[in-house]
């Protein structure tokens, strides 16, 4: 196996292992837990679903194969902090956006021949790609995997 | 900059910007805080500081670069979960090995040839790896980098 490949598939591997864990969580938890802080006074669950996906569904940009699916989450679930905005989407809703955005990811990645995950992505120029060659699409994914990694540590917090 | 050394280099620059991050928690937060649960009845700060150690101090034994500095510490931080053992080290003998843990690992890395991150994790047999080439030593370091960001997201509910 040309190592280009094992290289892209232990990344994968890992992001794929921190989405299922994170969806079997979400599946298994009530609507009810996922309105609960997970410590007192700190973001609800249903604000760091809100907040994965919108991270997530970025991704396609950035990794160069397509717009947001649902570019109105960003301003609820990135810019502002939990319990500022009025009026959010419900878990319900959120639970019908999760797969499709990491059904999404998990095709194109799929289809993504090995050697594109050692090119710059989207948010850098082609001169700083030059400087950092370490900086390609496969570094997004890892700094992806393990910002889920982070957030799934507190989401555990629920249960 | 041949392709293995990219790789290897996105997935050490992801490890160390953890440890920077929870090494930078950890010198800010005061031992009281760190005697707190990170949320009601879950984990202490000191509890998940121990068990960073314990894994990390035995990543060199399946890297294949020297014994545990602190065998002890695996079965009052990694086996026995929070609160059932009488006599655990304090803070203050945790934020003794912290930094010797970090900078042994930091040490062997940079001093690693890239290479061999590709070569087959301690821990395995030739024949499993003959079967999977991605479980070698970089899969190890990006599990227990993703492991790392898990509790660091926990730890950081105490502030």
């Amino acid at each position: 196996m040309a190592q280009q490949t094992v290289l892209a598939r232990i990344a994968l591997n890992a992001w794929q292992i921190q989405v299922d864990r994170t969806t079997k969580f979400i599946n298994e938890s009530s609507d009810e837990l996922l309105l609960k802080e997970i410590a007192p006074g700190k973001n609800r669950g249903i604000y760091l679903m809100g907040h994965l996906i919108a991270i997530h569904d970025a991704m396609p940009e950035i990794l160069g194969f397509g717009k947001k699916a649902h570019p109105e989450l960003a301003a609820i679930f990135i810019t502002a902090p939990d319990k500022t905005v009025d009026k959010i989407p419900t878990v319900s809703e959120l639970r019908a956006i999760w797969p499709s955005v990491h059904d999404r990811l998990k095709n194109e990645f799929s289809n993504m021949p090995a050697d594109k995950w050692f090119t710059r992505h989207e948010s850098m120029t082609d001169a700083d790609f030059e400087k950092d060659p370490a900086r390609n699409k496969l570094s997004v994914l890892v700094n992806r995997t393990n910002h889920l990694a982070y957030h799934f540590g507190q989401l555990r917090l629920l249960k």
